[in-house]
């Protein structure tokens, strides 16, 4: 259902018609903008407080800039709403996240003013330059280039390798710092104090003018004072106003901080900075969530709340009838608690989110035993290895898709070095409507291969908290543990725990005819597909993996020995994944059967909800049932026939 | 052969008998060091100019410091050979690099020195952090937590992701930065002109006691000037003694810059670092190749120049009775310029490989569109995609196990957006004495799950030149070249470039009973192996892939039409790679076949010659001989038994 726009908001459908008003109406249309989105979101769900931080950085930008001439990059993209609105997709707005409908971030196939597709972290400044670089080849010597980018953002390592290349390139590029003092959760890191500190303390450009007119001063006072004063001068220059702030050092002119919601001031700036050449920064201080006063309040909660009434800020839960199953990130976050209060080398680490993976859990319990080490995959990994090597267990928790930033060092300071980390990896498989930048597709293709790593994915909570147990055990090495985004299926999840042997999968049903061989929460579609054949007079055997690295061999031997037909079924790619696996297993023992690979398919899967996507991708209880039908033999079909 | 060592160093067997030498000792101990480094090197091979670089470091650390109680982490670990002679690997040194000798880098099983295996950049702060907060959680306060590194591997992200986290940390950790401004190439970036207009223009020591000496004066000169340099005192204090230093801004205590040659002031200030808690960072200025004057002159040449007469400096060339053939990455090198002066949307881009990957010959020949971007695989990923964005065709050269730094921006900035990037993997496969960490040993199944990806590999330079003429064409997708270090098998490899259908194998020879499927230079070996075979009265067929993505399926349905033994060939590691996706195509067309499959098995495989190590791993020539032995008929036998 589209949402009603404000007077103004309403007769703009590109940067063109933005540009017609006078910048006196720039403030009134904020507002709208701001109030478009706190209508869409609270009925339509979707990121929320990044969005209401860069509302007048978001009018001003496509204000000044000539869009899409001038390429705008927003970093991540949960605060592109209001670019989304402003650039001719108000009309479909509403279709946010929805299968088939607009994507959450900025995407390339969406829209021109989309410049560059973003979802993870830290990309902006490299992408923006690259387009930098490109228009100074050609000699596009008017064009802009500007990245966008959060406090939280700037903490990842890329964004850094980026600014040490854009100090030395003649390009012209515009890094504006959008600091809110938060990622999804509150920033975390020497960088963030910094920050505080220079927009706190005083700001660089009021230091300057300290100097300045203390340099006055002394030159009033006498010929003494004066040689002081040109000596002071001499030092100031030489020296402090090269190096004096960290941008600077890497050579950006750095202009800030400035209020971030003073629309008519950042449009004379951005306006000034057009015009100045090589790299810039801009540090902007934003509040996130701004204008609605609950999101200021609770910036984490309000990230993406999910479906709240706008008047009161109740946040709508979801009705259950029967008792709900816990999120398996809750699972692991109190589960990691359990562990940990036995287990005194248990330590926990999560890169920038505390709240999404439920580390903040530990965190809270055992502050000294839990780190936010803010958005730095790759540290989380080494950090956790160098801690490792002392002897301590830590449980290194990173998003699937996140974990592609840290490949590196799971293999070259984990896994080679046969170190005692244990991974966990949250939104593993379809992530739903985040869509593909954020769907774990490829862990298991890419995490199989690596020697020494046990990779393992439980089918529900208690296999979950099993596995943690198991992973945490003296002896074992680097441990690798997959689960997907959401809601498990065990509201009574709280059962003891106790170890599994490493590499044993489990039979869940004898059958006859095909095997079903799953891994992960995924089996549970299995399940309910075997009920529906069941009915049918089909009865496939069904075995839950468990471990796609070491591979259950006596499990496989029974299977191959029993079954001609087997399905395999992962929330994962099928090139290269658990099914491809299995075929080796086939290929080095002489097996002989019929193999049909369930899995996310090799293309890009776009965004919806996650069951939507299974449906798709053809591994959905109801896919399962049809694939398994053409293949087997009906035992009532039999009868019948006999 | 051992090499002798000076007087005193052959008395020094661990660092217990270091530190019984007096400090006026010290400087000769360094200059025997770094003679037994020559010595060593010139004859047995290895890295040579970062090693002398550090002599008087390696001596003071071991001197100050308790190892291996307190820890040591060498950045990279070129530079670490002093390390290696001082703490008992004297004896074995000239074993380095060899199968079954040391290790070039760092290695925890082989001493316990090692307290941190390397190889890749920019590891050493996350590790020694990683350390550092394990002591401190138990509660081992007088332990030194020391990360050595280099300017070069400063600017790779995951160096300030480690600082960044590190400012917050209470633990005790000491960053000794080895500025000597030289990766294996000169250093490049906005970093470096930072250290370096730190250390020429004015020490800020120095300006420290400046803004004193002025205070002083100022206060001495009467009543005004005593009020204007209280609220000068006040504006540095506030702000800039706070942050006038880039690892300042980090809350990292900065010292330096240092003379890192100068032994007896290391010592000193090494032995005053260790009573000051907290994140601490020495800035010591170095030369690499100290002592050795040729390499002082040409660092990057010296980096590692194989063997060398130490009196001439004359560098040895392997002789050669027939015409050389060049080596893959100089063909890539020669070719790419060939192919930009064509097409002029064409840049060259390398994260500090220029010598290395032979992008050096593009930067030499077109300096305005081939970028050395620093150690910066992630940056150099998405900088690659933002100049595609523009209409550029990035060739993006990173080494195949370097690529794994960059494996999500891979997926998420090029393989989603379906952007033209060129990626070309030097050193794929087996890399040889670098060892674990340095073999390009997964490229081939990381990369096949990637939607989108074409995933190639030359088996000779033809091929090669062939690949990369393909991948450069106008609606071309992202395109991923990989092939391995050294040499190729064609003297005469200049021949006229020609498109190849992409996803087309090619047939090289027909057979019988047996088919050997190849992909990439490999497959020379499986050339080998059939003529061996043929001589023995077995023929098998040989297909060249040349694609692991898109398979020829045609090919592959003629190769499982006709033959029931098939033996696949990969210099990659066998979990998940070709032979992998060989299987998964039989199972989808319902062909079976008997499949062996030869490459890197599902181990840390060690240094050594690539040679050496596709025979242990049993894909050399003879291994593949003897396989198909096993499988094959042999026609004379055959006709033997009839």
């Amino acid at each position: 259902m589209e949402i009603e726009a404000g007077e103004l908001l309403r007769k703009i459908n590109t940067p063109a018609d933005l540009k017609r008003l006078g910048q006196a109406d720039l403030v009134k249309l904020c507002g709208e903008l701001r109030q478009y989105i706190i209508d869409t979101v609270s009925v339509h769900g979707g990121h929320f407080a990044a969005s209401l931080g860069v509302v007048e950085l978001t009018v001003a930008l496509h204000y000044v800039l000539n869009t899409p001439y001038d390429q705008l990059v927003w970093d991540v993209g949960h605060q592109a709403y209001g670019h989304k609105i402003l650039t001719g997709r108000r009309h479909v707005f509403h279709t946010n996240r929805v299968l088939g409908g607009i994507s959450g971030f900025p995407k390339r196939g969406e829209s021109e003013y989309d410049s560059f597709g973003v979802g993870h972290s830290s990309t902006s400044i490299s992408a923006a330059l690259g387009m930098a670089v490109a228009s100074h080849y050609k000699g596009e010597t008017d064009r802009q280039h500007v990245a966008v980018i959060g406090d939280g953002a700037m903490t990842a390592g890329m964004a850094f390798e980026a600014l040490n290349h854009a100090g030395i390139e003649k390009s012209n590029l515009l890094v504006i710092l959008n600091d809110n003092c938060m990622s999804i959760d509150p920033n975390v890191g020497a960088l963030k104090e910094y920050l505080t500190s220079i927009t706190t303390s005083k700001s660089w450009n009021r230091f300057r003018d300290d100097i300045a007119y203390v340099l006055t001063k002394l030159s009033e006072i006498g010929p003494d004072a004066l040689g002081v004063a040109k000596k002071i001068e001499k030092s100031i220059k030489g020296t402090l106003l090269k190096n004096s702030n960290l941008f600077e050092s890497l050579n950006f002119r750095y202009f800030g901080p400035v209020d971030g919601h003073d629309v008519k001031r950042l449009v004379h700036i951005l306006d000034d900075l057009r015009d100045i050449p090589g790299p810039k920064l801009l540090h902007c201080i934003t509040v996130k969530g701004k204008g609605y006063a609950l999101a200021e309040k609770d910036q984490t909660t309000w990230h993406a709340p999910g479906l709240f009434d706008k008047i009161t800020g109740e946040i709508k839960k979801s009705k259950a009838d029967k008792p709900v199953a816990p999120k398996y990130q809750d699972v692991f976050g109190h589960t990691l608690v359990e562990l940990a209060e036995v287990n005194d080398k248990i330590m926990g680490i999560t890169p920038a989110m505390p709240s999404g993976s439920s580390m903040n859990i530990m965190m809270k319990a055992m502050p000294n035993r839990a780190f936010d080490v803010g958005i730095a995959e790759q540290h989380a990994v080494t950090f956790s290895a160098g801690l490792a090597t002392q002897g301590m267990i830590p449980f290194c928790n990173i998003y699937s898709s996140f974990m592609q930033r840290a490949y590196d060092q799971v293999i070259h300071d984990v896994a080679i070095q046969n170190l005692h980390v244990v991974f966990c990896l949250d939104r593993a498989g379809i992530a739903g409507a985040d869509g593909p930048t954020h769907h774990g597709a490829y862990d298991l293709a890419y995490m199989r291969c690596i020697p020494n790593l046990v990779v393992a994915a439980p089918m529900n909570e208690e296999e979950l908290r099993n596995l943690m147990y198991t992973a945490q055990q003296d002896g074992i090495g680097p441990f690798a543990i997959r689960y997907p985004r959401g809601q498990g299926v065990m509201p009574d999840w709280r059962r003891p725990l106790k170890a599994i042997d490493v590499g044993k999968g489990r039979k869940l049903c004898d059958g006859e005819d095909v095997a079903l061989l799953s891994i992960g929460h995924i089996g549970n579609e299995a399940t309910k597909a075997c009920i529906t054949l069941n009915e049918e007079g089909i009865f496939p055997a069904h075995y839950d993996l468990r471990f796609v690295k070491p591979l259950d061999e006596a499990l496989l031997h029974e299977v191959f020995g029993q079954f001609k037909k087997v399905v395999t079924i992962e929330d994962g790619c099928i090139q290269g994944g658990m099914g491809s696996a299995v075929l080796e297993f086939m290929a080095d023992h002489g097996y002989q059967a019929s193999v049909v690979r369930l899995g996310i398919p090799d293309e890009v899967v776009e965004h919806g909800e996650q069951q939507e996507l299974w449906r798709l991708c053809g591994y959905d209880s109801e896919s399962i049932v049809q694939t398994v039908r053409k293949i087997a033999v009906s035992r009532k079909t039999d009868s019948l026939a006999g």
